[in-house]
């Protein structure tokens, strides 16, 4: 069987850890690690609502992403120095919305928006597919706490996690790396809920377009990666006291 | 059988014209419509590579994208006036870029740079899904043009063309008119090639997670508009000559 | 007598398209064109008045001006790119401004803002005098579906249209080409109404100073392209339905 | 005869006065009134060329604007805030780098450039006029101090001056102060140099257009400014030392 | 004893004069000198409270500071031109700003906004300490203007004043001009009241760290020249008139 | 003996900790804590100059300074959103750089830059002063491993490391938490290197003035804070391996 550069099978997720409540004001927080891939994810509680919901009585539910200057190999500039944040980032905090949001029933929250933001303290592949799943442990815990505001429980209606999977030298593989997402000729980046349905789909010929069958085959491996995460969300939320 | 808000049926695109050098000035020009959805498509060839490429024979193929200010059913801001472009059209531009490098050989181009500039004239839905088709033709046009500068027809290799899918009412629909976007319950963008193979696909819940069985038929139905997109682009090129 | 680089007589426009209700969503529109000069213009009527108008009943008009990136000759950046917009694009949209609420009772209007959004799709001179002349037919348009909210056509009080004149080896010319205005030594704009007034005059010595004499011969041969830039606005409004 | 709010005829400047060499750094300073308004105008020398004129031995001129915030009757927000100079500070600028040009032999000049900064520190009215009027004093100086780099004194051609003049309840006025100029119909700024001719004329209806006849009178009134405003150059340049 | 560049003994001021109500539009100025270093300080009353007072009836102070692009040995970019204040500017202008509130009481302001403007007109070291002794000046006039609308004159407590010390070869020196400042091993600002007490104290060693006796000689030295800034900060507000 | 809002005696450190080498792909890096405060120090070197040491074989130190959004009680918005780092954080960026550099010999370190990197990951006060001593550690650990590119340790003079002082309610502390940062009456920040020098003092007066007597008792009072504050870090120095 093809053996990866760490060693790892292809269908093999990196080390995963969820550490909860690494803050002490944020209302959620988590630690998250994928291997090298380090996000420290922090879910504010605001009594606001974006203009767009004003005389409504809905919630809203938003992620903010940044990389620290030095999270990679070599570093890079801040955003802020440039003005603006990238297109990349941009591309990343909407999904971690659009993820979030896709398990959250709004009207239930109530007034209030929950931002989560997934900082990334260092980048080894897979800080999107990272931070979306330590956000939702984060947004787990903080929305707890809103219980005594009268928020239930089910305003989550479902787990949310997510993936990268990937073909290298025709071989598809769970969980890319830095280096081997760099080398990849196809790269999904898979969210996925509870009930076994997906919130978002996102696949990229890197190099050579992708066959249907391709595609079917790094669907099926993200699941099973996606069922793994679950768990280790749900033992980290249930032990975080 | 589902009738749509506009009469068409749920696998059927909405009228397509690709009307082909419609500038004096860029190297390549087209102007697209999918309905009421308008882009103008301009293909502009520069003797510079970006910095990354420096020291290289390669060229490079980038997307710029914009919507005028009254593209859309009530006039928006210019972009300008904020400071910077917002996320969604720096997802949009990014995405159009990576489609059409998806059938490019950057070697066989030689260290030029084509810039395709896709600017909306009218918005209904859509919009980077005709951008991208419609900067294929304009591509196209462009690099016939530097067959002079020793640039061969194999420099592109094969078409490309997108087209969106959703789910509405729980029925899968092709090519989304506005209305329709912003009740859909899925909605899925879909980038192929000739080779029956996919460049991108991005789809995403708005409301509710999907099935993979709700996606594949969506997947199918992209696949047979963008048959269809092929044969116009053919049409359009063949003809502008 | 002189002949221009393309044939035209010095006292002579290029062909002028004025086709109107050209977008759907606008509530007026007109695609302009001076020769290979195009700008879409589109008014925008929204029920807000600007900060300055606050507690009174009057209404504003204003004007935006953009050009495409590859409107011209060469690939220009988009000005968003660079954050801001440059100091001719700002000079350009105040001089439409300025001239179009020159024919405008600000007060029968009521308290709205009407934007005339002028994006020149093609680049070949005159873009802002062919601005402004396609900007009054798209306000006419829209002032007249005001009708209904008790706006009386009253409101306008005069049509209004501009042209570029200038001296080109001597030679004083009307309605100038990009090939001409870079070479012309001096360049005015000028603007005026049906009651053989000006709006604005704005001339330029571009190499050498110039004669009160020679001032007095372009503002004639400024007039005398107004007075058929009139004729045509009439035929075009009239046509529109 | 019309008695002004200051007391002036309608034809008569305020009392103007150019202090030269006020600044100990600059190679050509000046500091000049118009009545309130004060304007303290430096010239810079820098052995450095914009990039367009680039393997040419031209040099360039070019203005730069700024009011301070309190300049005016009450408090302006810093440009610097906003993050970028306004349209009106960008028109100005403009002009005053297009006045002076129009008198500068740029070949003569060698390859270097010379910016004129125009800092208002007092503002009522005619702020770009005596930005023009002063700068050209600057540049007088600063020129003088290139004979030892081989400059010679023809690379200034000849002296340009500026005024603006307005009509006022049908009067036609010579330099307006700020309360003038706000309840002007008609408000024209012009540029002339030495030898009678004009280097820029801008004219603007503020309320309702203007004939013909309107502006030939104030083009008289502007040109016996501007002969007033020469004599007060040549003296102050002369007794500058 | 040793000389300075500018033949003044170590523990002398340069020559100080504060000119007062040198504007016609501020409700207090003053234009100050310490040598060639010159700014115009203008104090600007607002009837508005900042967004952190509201519901409060407090007042507050703050001020802007910038330097005119020609205010140096050679030309300096606007900052505007860069899109932002640089990391100079906004140090000094918060330290403006906590000097002069340093002895203010805000409460007995009521509920307005003074803003201190310190534009430097020409630069030769010392221009932070030069504005807030300059600021101070205006304040008193401007708040002198409040006393009918009913703040009293003891919502100023204290006079305040600054200068900076430095050692050069070793010497302790008071109020360094550019060229001292630049070759100063240790660098000081020191900020005090009429009570001989402290509102701020900044040290830097520029080369070398500096020693606790080093340290006292310097705060010796600028508690010296504060007290002749007192003087003539008396003399200047008591014949202010 | 006055007993603060956490127990400690007014002259007590928080507990320090000083963990290295906690990033993977920086050259040097450190978490440093005081308290609740915790910031990540990152040494990142490059192979490249300033532009102002050009042709010069010096080095350079410098620092960055930031807060993730939810560092601190409530959440902030990021600055990247508001286009430029704020006044505060500029000025704790200078000063972080200008601490360093006063103990690096910049011509031992060669051409090459060093910048540290200080992410606030918790607020409780004393950031600014957590982060100049924990950098140290970082660029310890960096010219470490410079050793083979031939930089002698001695490039490195000196230990450096910084807290904060202040007065509440009459009574001078060490290391001051947010909460009693924010009541402080007088707030210093003092940064000291081994040699029991300054490299930097800064003391503000928050409410009231102080007296001569008042801050030499904060400077005493910092110095044995940061005596001990040498100690921690020589041991995680030595312990880093």
């Amino acid at each position: 069987m093809t053996t990866r550069i760490d060693g790892r099978r292809p269908d093999a997720l990196r080390p995963v850890h969820l550490a909860t409540n690494v803050l002490d004001f944020a209302e959620g927080s988590c630690l998250v690690e994928f291997g090298r891939t380090r996000v420290l994810c922090a879910a504010s509680v605001e009594d606001r609502q974006p203009p767009f919901l004003r005389n409504t009585q809905s919630g809203w539910v938003t992620g903010e992403y940044s990389m620290l200057p030095r999270a990679t190999h070599t570093r890079s500039q801040r955003e802020v120095e440039r003005g603006r944040p990238g297109g990349r980032t941009q591309e990343i905090q909407r999904l971690i919305g659009r993820a979030l949001r896709g398990v959250v029933d709004l009207e239930m929250l109530g007034p209030r928006t929950i931002t989560l933001d997934c900082d990334v303290l260092q980048a080894d592949g897979g800080t999107r597919t990272a931070s979306i799943t330590g956000a939702y442990v984060a947004l787990q815990l903080a929305v707890r706490k809103l219980a005594a505001a009268g928020v239930p429980e089910a305003a989550i209606q479902s787990p949310v996690a997510a993936v990268s999977v990937g073909v290298i030298k025709g071989v598809p593989m769970l969980d890319l790396c830095y280096e081997e997402d760099s080398t990849a000729e196809v790269d999904f980046n898979v969210v996925m809920t509870g009930g076994d349905d997906f919130v978002e789909v996102q696949g990229t010929a890197e190099g050579k377009p992708f066959s249907r069958s391709a595609m079917d085959a790094l669907l099926d491996l993200a699941r099973d990666g996606i069922l793994d995460l679950f768990e280790k969300q749900r033992v980290a939320i249930a032990s975080a006291g």
